[in-house]
């Protein structure tokens, strides 16, 4: 692959595209802009900034994603959690509302992406690797709970605050009597109505006479229907009279170029959320590019996802945008739109442009209320606690983790609860690893097969033990293996040969290497030997580098039936149990 | 054992005391206190306290590890590292040498005393593990070099101070040129008989008629003989009138019994503190401990040792004293001395008490430089740049470790240092985990053996391939090893069974299962199917918990010699490569 092809891997599919992939591409634009002209507004408002940032985040950056990323389906834009998390991080930082707000907003997204661009260049896309499945799917559960308690003040019409999940609902319950009514009846309407149309849209357009697929990409049109249901609704019955809360003026055009401001001390204070940003946004969108690239047997690009991820969120911060990264549900559509390359988000950035030039004058009568409901029915099909049920049943470790991930981030805000979450399971990982099994071990009678003496019916002999060690010898379980070694070799007197069989160490770190040379003092001690028995290639390599193997009392086998079969020649064997 | 056993050790050889063990334990307490009465008011001198606070230390606290402890021989008392970070914590609460510094220097005694009772109650003493041996040894040689650069001043009758190693020695090397020569003539003096005593004393001693053993006890009073060499010489020359620095007044008698004061806010800026000192401290005390006891055949119990250590810190507290715990080279020196028991810690106890009520009077006159020299002599011992070395030829993020230990130490405290040492080791062995060592393996011939492909010669099928993944599939190395496989698939087109042999796998979380049943339903699709072979006991369980099992594709074999013979039958056999 040449240089450019790998900076720009657009270049790749650009080279050889038919006009049969461009209609492809335009009919997934067309579906893809219709969801994400209210999508675009709902998730600005959800980070707290003017909806039109929203729509200016949904035209270049696409361009800058479909450039440099690796993903042919992936699309790029606002999306719900990393909104959320824009909310948080921008809010602490400079009074929402402020203009301040609006540049805090654009340095994010400046950050985050050249954050993204860092590590995609330095290849630190393994960072993302430290979010295990059940804290990612943790955060996006307790992040959608978020998200729709923080909607609700709009469907219901009222105000209410808090830090957390728990103070948000009180302060909803406790303002709820002030409830507006034509409000509660717009954003009722409009909940009521997506969430019938999601399942319900599809079937009625096929009775209507339309394809299934057409259906389907037209039902895609349901929050477009409640936008411009509710806004002439709300044109006509004068409701901003009713004090239903409105957008409000939005200018009309393309958004200008500019540089954000230089505030060093404010980049300081935003830095950790850029950096909680760029990695939670990475990991929504690397899952999905992977998810649908596997589909049609592409490949994506760890490092190039971070670089077309990071390009993205530059690109919106040079146009007055908001953080954006893949979002879940919009590639998914489309892809199944049948979005061939990334021409589809080209397409769609233009479809944007347009209506950034000639729809926004409509928009200034949208109730606030609609695109809340919006938000609410997108983001509710993410919380998902089957995950939790799924992690108790079978591992502890990973439900402590997910727990944990959920309970802090609903309890003290998004950015703890990712990295408790991640310190959780790190933790609960060495903690695992600092007690491993270990096993004696004999020989399947009629094989050259070596299991544990307590799960099957093996041969032993009295004056051989072997131990297997099922976990790799590091500084956080040396001192737990030296004790269990030493247990054992009280328990077993007459013991001249202690095989340690290794085929389930992968490593050996200094301090285990120095915990070795000590039990194979104290065993030479003893009196007996310490032998080595089925050690790895690399593990090998390591240990050839010191004097240990001179000083070993033992031997070292290539089988573990190798080992046996010569130390047994002096002593019987006798069956075990 | 009772439970009365188990929260007093001392009740098992109190039991069965014999006159023997007393006379042994009599002659190694006899030697320690003359070694820990110079120590004890050198380490105090380190800590930035008076010196009559070491000798409180002293007392109370070793008779407290005699009855909770449960090494036999390990000496309590002041240690030089632990007096370092107490000096260290304290100065960044109060002013050095106010009123305040004493209470606030017994206030950390209390709190890590607490800490260690609560971590051996609840039985976190496996904390302890996240300490390497390589960061300890790199943490023990940066302290130890900023423990020296720290008592230079003393031996050159200077003012230094300096935040980091660097800055300490540059304002040494500003201000060297106001060395105080009679101070210097003491310091140097009193370095230069202590490095000579070390080795030179015993062979003088034994050449004089005494046995080797009583020439090797009596050298151990080289310090004390410093002491009352100096202190006789700054009487008689009158070297306060020199501007020589004495310790000055020494407060005679036993520590009285007294309540810390309980002022919430210092609690909270000692807390991190406390609890560094705590585990420094435990770590170290409790190698020495291990080490004797293994000489013995005895056996230490890692949580109790946390209770005894506790015991000790909270004594310390109530009599004044300042932070202790089990010293390396005390230890040694007790356990050499033919210390059989505790008792010989509660008769040094008493040896303590009387010098606190006899001979403090004589102790005014006492050079600073004296005790700066006893210090400089006994910690230089622990300067070991082998270990570096070692870290280097054997592994390199052993020695990342432990380069980082040292630089961080050196540079930004000791706080920092073994924080970052610890942070680095787990992320180390976190990013080495996360890129498995995944080999393709074949039958050696002749044998049920199965071996890497690329480091032995083995016989292969090609349209069966087997992998051997040699980590445990964890949620930071599931994306690469999802990505291996993919790519190996990709290299063999030609493959219908894939067989993931799990002999190195000890355990496989949520994360991984979610990824072994996408690969499952992957590899189905490309018409092949996924076996495993050799699953461990333990991971077999949890799989069977899931309905993993019923979806996949293939079988699980007991050994990966069945699943050979049962899948070769339709294809037969190459030889590799």
């Amino acid at each position: 692959m040449s240089r450019l092809a790998r900076l720009l891997p657009a270049t790749g599919w650009l080279r050889q595209y038919t006009s049969a992939e461009f209609n492809s591409d335009l009919i997934a634009a067309a579906v893809v802009t219709v969801m994400l002209i209210p999508q675009s507004l709902a998730y600005a408002m959800l980070a707290g900034a003017p909806p039109v940032m929203g729509l200016y985040a949904s035209i270049l950056p696409l361009v800058a994603y479909a450039l440099f990323g690796s993903s042919r389906t992936l699309s790029v834009g606002p999306v719900a959690i990393v909104s959320l998390m824009t909310a948080t991080a921008v809010g602490q930082v400079v009074e929402p509302g402020s203009a301040e707000y609006i540049s805090a907003t654009i340095t994010l997204a400046l950050l985050s992406g050249v954050m993204m661009l860092l590590m995609g260049l330095l290849r630190f896309g393994m960072l993302a690797n430290l979010l295990s499945h059940p804290v990612v799917a943790g955060f996006i559960t307790a992040s959608s709970i978020i998200i729709v308690l923080s909607q609700l003040k709009h469907i219901l019409g009222i105000s209410a605050q808090g830090e957390n999940a728990f103070a948000l609902t009180a302060d909803l319950l406790a303002n709820i009597t002030a409830t507006n009514l034509s409000t509660l009846c717009v954003g009722g309407f409009a909940l009521a109505f997506l969430f019938w149309a999601r399942k319900g849209l599809s079937p009625l357009l096929e009775a209507a006479g339309l394809s299934t697929a057409n259906a389907s990409r037209l039902a895609k049109a349901g929050p477009v229907l409640a936008v411009i249901v509710t806004t002439l609704a709300a044109w006509m019955l004068e409701l901003d009279q009713r004090a239903v809360a409105l957008v409000g003026a939005i200018p009309a055009g393309l958004p200008s170029l500019s540089l954000p401001t230089f505030e060093v001390n404010q980049w300081r204070e935003l830095a950790g959320a850029a950096l909680l940003i760029s990695i939670i946004g990475y990991v929504e969108s690397v899952s999905v590019g992977k998810t649908l690239a596997a589909k049609r047997g592409q490949r994506i690009d760890a490092n190039q996802e971070l670089i077309g991820l990071g390009a993205a969120n530059v690109a919106s911060a040079v146009s007055g945008g908001i953080p954006v990264t893949g979002g879940f549900s919009r590639s998914v559509v489309n892809f199944e739109a049948g979005a061939a390359t990334q021409m589809a988000s080209i397409l769609t950035a233009i479809g944007i442009g347009l209506a950034a030039l000639l729809l926004t004058p409509y928009l200034a009568y949208l109730p606030k209320a609609t695109l809340a409901a919006a938000i609410i029915v997108a983001i509710s099909s993410l919380i998902d606690l089957s995950s939790i049920k799924r992690a108790w049943l079978y591992s502890k470790s990973d439900f402590i983790a997910v727990a944990t991930t959920i309970g802090i981030t609903l309890g003290l805000g998004v950015e703890l609860g990712v990295i408790c979450g991640v310190v959780a399971s790190i933790a609960l990982h060495l903690h695992k690893t600092s007690q491993p099994h270990i096993a004696v071990v004999g020989e399947v009678p009629g094989t050259e097969h070596f299991r544990n003496v307590e799960r099957h019916r093996v041969i032993t002999t009295p004056r051989i033990v072997t131990l297997r060690i099922d976990e790799s010898l590091y500084f956080a379980n040396v001192s737990f293996v030296e004790d269990k070694i030493y247990a054992i070799l009280a328990e077993n007197p007459e013991v001249e040969h202690i095989i340690l069989m290794c085929t389930a160490i992968n490593e050996i770190d200094l301090s285990a290497l120095e915990v070795l040379e000590s039990v194979n003092e104290r065993i030479r001690e003893l009196g007996a030997d310490l032998h080595l028995s089925e050690v790895k290639g690399p593990v090998m390599d390591a240990l050839k580098k010191t004097d240990f193997l001179d000083k070993l009392t033992g031997k070292v086998y290539l089988s573990q039936h190798q080992a046996i079969a010569e130390l047994e020649i002096a002593t019987p064997s006798v069956y075990f149990p």
